[in-house]
């Protein structure tokens, strides 16, 4: 089962999909796939309304833009060089504990929008990660038990990194992170109950019809359940938050021609199960 | 001419507040002082309407909590080691352009509210900031002039910040500002049109009784305005978000002695002309 948002950038409505590929109305359950939803446990409500045949399908569903399978979120959170491979690729150690960083909330957009690179930019990159969404209120998890409860499902998210600001323009990673655009999220919310395991899913990214990631989940240096764990000994993760899990190998900072994006260039990636997106690179 | 949400949080409703102290309900106006209300100009229209005197009169104003002067924000972005004294003190570079990093939006608490020491924190530090909240959406401002127009005002903001989880715990900053109410913000929202010269606020921040940072925005290294056109060149700024624009000298971080909060101390903290606030610590 999955889970969508369709329509016009602010007017998308919420749909679940079922398996023959068939869009579902759920405005009769909720306005939004937002995080008062998740919290009510509303995609469990939505399965059983489908199951039930309430649901009027919806009929033009192909016709209409993938917006962020999540209304916009409360925080986007991000572990950095949480694959072995990527941070050797960087030249960074293998991290003792997450790291944490920030991404603007509002630099959320949908699987097919157009990513802007930013004015100024000549080193904009790349990053397919798996992307967690909350569902309950987090404070001081106990253990992978606790964790797994507070996770509603999984998205496909690109964590568009600009480079040079990341890294050489003052020391913190989120300049370079929240840029306009820079956090592609879905097509599709898959419930948690679906991933039959979230450490066994293999993340491909290509550009240009060349592949540049290809990597699994099984490789995190951080399991999913231990980032939520741990995230929240520090924050509280609230319904209908993001967290990107980190990325595999392959990125242009790590090759050794630094292949950044350019406008025209055309980006898709996909995740075992999650589905797969598309992005044009557009400049600012 | 001053702005204030009162009330139990999530419930706060809108005031504005004249130079003789009196409340007036703003909910003919607006639902809330948020993002949407600012950006249609809407301090200006209550100014307006405060003029006119068809706003009622909150009666017990003084009974109510102060909620946070602007409603949950999109996010709050920081500057880091932007005044010279504070820079030196905690043995930092003079950066050469500003530190950008970020806290979760949902640490935004009232300006008297409760806050919370973390579990497990032995680092826990106080930092008084000058806050700009955003009135409209801004992206590649050219110069001081554009800056100054997206401006709505300004407010006391308290950038609470646990030290080892910021610099000892994985290299990135955020993991020490995300905690649970880790800002305090108001109690008011002032606009930008009655604050004469942002450049010229002295800032004050007590613990139990000590004074402990005494300062003044004249000291910022990078102006208010320079930081709004800076960060508009790497993310988009909404109405209704928060900009913590650094925290002079006098933090625990840069003390001999290390003198850290802990539960049962009393933060007082002032700007010169945007109202006082006071939070207890109270361990999570």
């Amino acid at each position: 089962m999955r889970f969508a948002r369709l329509g016009p950038a602010g007017q998308e409505l919420p749909v679940i999909v079922d398996d023959a590929g068939r869009s579902f109305d759920l405005r009769a359950l909720t306005a939004d796939l937002d995080g008062a939803f998740l919290a009510a446990d509303g995609l469990a409500a939505a399965e059983r309304a489908l199951a039930e045949g309430t649901l009027p399908e919806l009929g033009d569903a192909d016709a209409l833009r993938f917006g962020p399978p999540v209304a916009p979120p409360g925080k986007i959170v991000c572990i950095g060089l949480n694959y072995r491979d990527h941070a050797e690729e960087t030249h960074a150690e293998i991290p003792a504990e997450p790291i944490i960083f920030m991404k603007d909330p509002s630099t959320l957009v949908g699987a097919f929008d157009e990513v802007l690179i930013p004015r100024g930019s000549v080193k904009t990159d790349w990053e397919v990660e798996l992307g967690v969404v909350i569902g309950s209120t987090a404070r001081y998890l106990e253990d992978d038990d606790a964790a797994r409860a507070v996770i509603a499902g999984y998205a496909v998210s690109h964590d568009v990194s600009e480079r040079e600001f990341q890294l050489e323009r003052g020391g913190q990673w989120d300049k370079g992170k929240s840029c306009e655009t820079f956090n592609p999220f879905g097509p599709y919310l898959v419930p948690a109950s679906d991933v039959a395991d979230p450490q066994n899913l293999r993340l491909r990214l290509d550009v240009n019809g060349i592949t540049r990631q290809d990597g699994t989940t099984a490789d995190m240096i951080f399991p999913v359940l231990e980032v939520v764990r741990y995230l929240s000994q520090f924050m509280v993760l609230r319904p209908g938050d993001i967290i990107n899990t980190g990325t595999p190998a392959g990125v242009a900072l790590g090759m050794p021609d630094h292949p950044y994006l350019r406008a025209g260039d055309v980006v898709e990636l996909s995740i075992e199960g999650l589905g797969s997106a598309r992005q044009t690179l557009v400049q600012a």
